[in-house]
C-alpha cells in the first residue's frame, strides 16, 4: 500500500473520545468527493462504505487501479446522480486507505501501530466522519447512505445527529449484529490470527504479511455475501479448465478457483489488522442496546426521512432484520419507506448491477430531492 | 491418536479398485458393533458416519473417552434399538480412527502416508465397507442408515448393491454436493493448507500438526451445522464471563468462546489430512452425474424401501435437496417415505436429541422390521 500521500484527507485536531475510553487527536480522515457542492449547500450526500470498501466509491481507485466499489451506482446520470448531488465518501478510521488505522505509522517508532491501535466502534467511525461536515461548511446534508456496515453507519449517524440529514438510506443492514454474523467474523479473525506471519499484529515491522490467513478470512466472508441459489446458478459443479475430476487438491471446481482468486486479490489491497478492527466494530454494533433495548429511542428526536432497502436472498442481513428497523421507526411515527428487492445475488446485491435496486434508489433520491429542496423555494 | 491397536478391524485383501484408478490391497477397515446378530441374520443395520464421525456411534469412544456421536439414538430401547438390531458401524477409508487413511503408517518408510494417500470417493468408502457383510456372513442387511455424509453413503450403497438392504434411511443429505457445500469445504481445506505446519501433508514425520488451520476449518464447518435462528436463540449477543465489552480481540461473546472451544477440542481427535480427504470425497459426490443426470437410474434395480428425513432449519442440505431424492425415487415407482422434521437446530439436528426425529425413526424401524421380517414367517 504505497503512495497514500496522494490521497485527499483532513487532519482532525480533536480530541475525539472513543467508546473504548481512549482519546485520539490530530488524526487523518481520507476522503473523496464526486459531483459539485451547490451554492445552497443542500445537495450533499455522505456515503458510508462497507467492511472492505474505501473512499473510492466511483471511478478508478488510484492506489489499486481498480474500479470503485459503487461505480455503476454513483456518477453522472447514475442512481446517485453526481450531476445533481455532491457525494462525500470517507475511509473509516481503522481502515487502510489513508485514514487513521492500524497500518498508520507511529511517528515515534517509525513502525505501523499494529494492534496498539484502539478497538473502535461504528459510533467512533461516524463521529470521526462528522468532522467532514465542518470541513465542507455543510450545515445539513441532503442524505446519508450506505449498505451493510455502511448502513449501520447510516443508522448511527442519524441517531447521533438527528438534525443533520434530510434523508437516510440504510441498505441490507441490521441494527444489531446477530450471533451468526459474529460467528463468521470471528472465523475470519481466527484465520488471520492463526497465520504465523500475523505476529500478534506487529507484522508491519517485518514487511511480511499474514496473507494466507487474510485470504482464508476473505473466502469465508465471500461465501456469506452470495446466496446458495446464486452460487448454484453461477457455478454449480462446473469444472475449472478441465474435463474431469483430477483426484487431487488443486481447484477442480470453478467455485474453488473463484474463491481462491477472491482471496488472493484481496490481500493485495487490504491490511489484515484493519480486517480485525473493522469486523470487531461490526460485531460490537448493537443500536438496540445503546438505547436500553428500545430501538425506537435511537431515532426519537429525528426529523430525517428514512428509506430502507433489503434483498430477498440476503441471508447475512435478511429482510427480517431490516424490517425490525422499519418497525422501530413506525413505532414513533417516523417518516419511513421500505422496499425489499427481488434478487438472487445475496447480500452482495447492493454492490452489484441489480436494475430494480438502482432504479428504485435513483427515483427515490431524485424525487425526494425535488420535493424537499427544489419545491420548497 | 494412540492405542489404535485395540480397535476392532478386518483386513481387506482386495484388491479394491478406487475411482481414481489406483488399487488398494490388504487395508484395514476398523469397525464397531452394537447389539447381537440373530440366527436368521436378518436384523443387521449398517450405519454410516458423517464427516468427522467414526465407528464409535454409541457408548464411550475408547480412544477419545468421549460419548459416541449417536449415543442418544443408538442403544437398548433407543430409536435404533440394539435389543432388536445388530448395528455395524465402520470408520470410512480416509478416516483416522483405525481404517486405512492418510495417517496410516507406510511400513516401508515408517511414516504416515500423508498426501501420498489416494483421493477417495463416497463410492470407494461404500465399496470398502461392503467387505464387512462377508466378514459377518450377512446375505442381506435389514437396513442402511446415515446422516449428512452418512446419508450420501446410504444412497451410494443402495445404488451399488440394490439387493443388499431391505430398508435405506438417508438423513439430512443430498445426491449432489452443491456449489455452496463445495465452497465451505474448500474454505476448510484452504485453512488447513495455509497452516505453516501442514507441510504439504507430510507433517506426520515432524510430529507437529497443523492444529490452527484445522481448528479454523472446524469453526467454519460448525457455523454451517447450526441455523441462524438457533444460534441467535442459544447465544444471541450474550457475553462470556464478563459484564461489558473489553475492546480487545479476546472472546467477548459466548458464540466466539464456543467456536474457539469447538476448534480446540476437534484437533485432539481428528487428523488434518483426513479432513482434506473426506471433504474432497463429499465434494466429488454427485450421484446424478454417475447416472448421466438422471438420479432415478441410480435406483432403477432396487427393491429397497426408502425413508428420507430432512430438517426444516438445515440450510447445508436443505429439505429441497432431500426432496429431490424423493422425486427421483417416485419417478420409478420406488417404495419411498419422506418426513421433514420441525427443528431449529439446523443440520446438526440428526446428531442431537430432537424427540420428533428420534420418535419417527424408532417407530419406522420397529414397525418396518415387524412388517418385513417377523410377519413374513
Amino acid at each position: 500500500m504505497n503512495n497514500l500521500e496522494i490521497i485527499k484527507h483532513i487532519i482532525v485536531r480533536g480530541p475525539l473520545k472513543l467508546d473504548c475510553g481512549e482519546e485520539i487527536s490530530n488524526f487523518k480522515i481520507a476522503y473523496e468527493t464526486y459531483g459539485k457542492l451547490n451554492e445552497n449547500k443542500d445537495n450533499a450526500i455522505l456515503a458510508f462504505h462497507a467492511l472492505t470498501g474505501d473512499q473510492f466509491a466511483s471511478g478508478t481507485n488510484p492506489i489499486t487501479n481498480k474500479e470503485g466499489w459503487w461505480s455503476h451506482a454513483l456518477g453522472p446520470k447514475k442512481a446517485i446522480d453526481t450531476n445533481k448531488f455532491f457525494v462525500i465518501c470517507a475511509n473509516v478510521i481503522g481502515g487502510c486507505m489513508g485514514s487513521y488505522g492500524p497500518s498508520s505509522i507511529n511517528e515515534k517508532t517509525n513502525s505501523p501501530i499494529g494492534t496498539n491501535f484502539p478497538v473502535i466502534t461504528i459510533n467512533d467511525m461516524v463521529n470521526a466522519q462528522y468532522y467532514l461536515l465542518n470541513h465542507f461548511k455543510i450545515e445539513k446534508l441532503f442524505g446519508v447512505i450506505g449498505g451493510s456496515m455502511g448502513g449501520m453507519q447510516v443508522l448511527q449517524f442519524v441517531s447521533n445527529f438527528p438534525e443533520k440529514a434530510k434523508v437516510a438510506i440504510p441498505i441490507a443492514c441490521t441494527a444489531s449484529h446477530s450471533a451468526q454474523n459474529i460467528a463468521f467474523n470471528e472465523l475470519g479473525r481466527q484465520a488471520i490470527m492463526a497465520d504465523v506471519n500475523w505476529k500478534k499484529g506487529f507484522y508491519g515491522d517485518q514487511k511480511i504479511n499474514p496473507d494466507k490467513g487474510l485470504s482464508v478470512a476473505r473466502m469465508a466472508a465471500h461465501i456469506t455475501y452470495l446466496s446458495k441459489k446464486g452460487l448454484q446458478e453461477k457455478f454449480g459443479r462446473k469444472l475449472q479448465d478441465r474435463d474431469s475430476l483430477k483426484f487431487g487438491f488443486e481447484a477442480d471446481f470453478q467455485i474453488e478457483s473463484y474463491l481462491r482468486y477472491q482471496g488472493s486479490v484481496f490481500v493485495d489491497r487490504f491490511d489484515a489488522n484493519s480486517y480485525l478492527y473493522i469486523t470487531r466494530a461490526m460485531d460490537y454494533f448493537d443500536l438496540n442496546k445503546q438505547f436500553g433495548g428500545n430501538l425506537s429511542l435511537a431515532f426519537n428526536k429525528t426529523t430525517t426521512k428514512f428509506f430502507i432497502i433489503s434483498f430477498t436472498s440476503d441471508w447475512l442481513y435478511p429482510t427480517s432484520e431490516n424490517r425490525d428497523i422499519v418497525i422501530a421507526l413506525n413505532a414513533i411515527g417516523a417518516d419511513v419507506g421500505f422496499t425489499e428487492i427481488e434478487s438472487d445475488k445475496g447480500h452482495d446485491s447492493f454492490l452489484l448491477n441489480v436494475p430494480d435496486f438502482l432504479g428504485t434508489l435513483g427515483n427515490y433520491l431524485n424525487t425526494t430531492y425535488t420535493n424537499l429542496n427544489e419545491k420548497r423555494v
